[in-house]
């Protein structure tokens, strides 16, 4: 999606945590929602501005994340951003589907309501057929 | 803003880094930019959720940070949000002004071209209005 000359401009400007990595927020093009924030490495960064597909850094599994690799849900890069001190990644994606792996149309689905923390967004796609039904404890076949 | 009992719903939802923080990302209600990203520890959550009023946490500083207590970039909470995991927030705001301490309307005014980072939002406020001389290097009168 853009050239090495291209991405050499971006690294320097990065400001990555002791961990090397920096959240990354990822906007919806169409809606401007905020569908998730997750977090990127170097490598993630890169691989992302080269192939135009998002990739993540997954704290939990500690690996390359290439968002939609086992659900689908991927997200096509449309603009990269950085803020004003270079600690924080704007991704400006088209998403495929939903977003959450709960199969809400975004990560932001509990606000906070008179009564307290209240869900109102609705499960628009089973979880199971985002990642199968072994990942979620059904019978090892 | 939220009473005390709805507050309480909120904080065994979240889930803290090993410093005590989460990253808080601000939207803005009218338009749905993506103004910043800053953090919050439990007692900027709580406050926030009080008084309706956005307070971070600094992590330069070490301290609270009441956004725009010093610059008047105050940002009113309209609405509170929580992703699936519970270790990020979103608040959507009504922001006073520009949201960006360079005086741009958010922080992520750099965004990848063809040929690398390039700036593309304009100055709106002259960042000596916002901090004064004083905080720019200029005379300690």
């Amino acid at each position: 999606m853009y050239s090495e000359a291209a991405i050499e401009t971006v690294l320097p400007a990065l400001r990555f945590d002791a961990d090397g990595l920096v959240p990354a927020v990822a906007q919806a093009a169409t809606t401007g929602e905020v569908l998730m924030v997750a977090w990127m490495n170097r490598d993630a960064v890169v691989e992302t501005l080269r192939t135009g597909r998002v990739c993540y850094w997954s704290r939990s599994r500690s690996r390359l994340w290439r968002k939609g690799e086992s659900s689908g849900q991927v997200q096509r890069l449309k603009e990269f951003r950085l803020d004003c001190d270079g600690d924080t990644v704007l991704l400006v994606v088209e998403q495929a589907g939903v977003a959450c792996h709960t199969g809400r149309r975004n990560c932001f689905f509990r606000a906070m309501r008179p009564d307290g923390l209240q869900p109102f967004l609705e499960v628009e796609t089973d979880p199971a057929l985002l990642y199968g039904s072994d990942l979620l404890g059904g019978p090892a076949a």
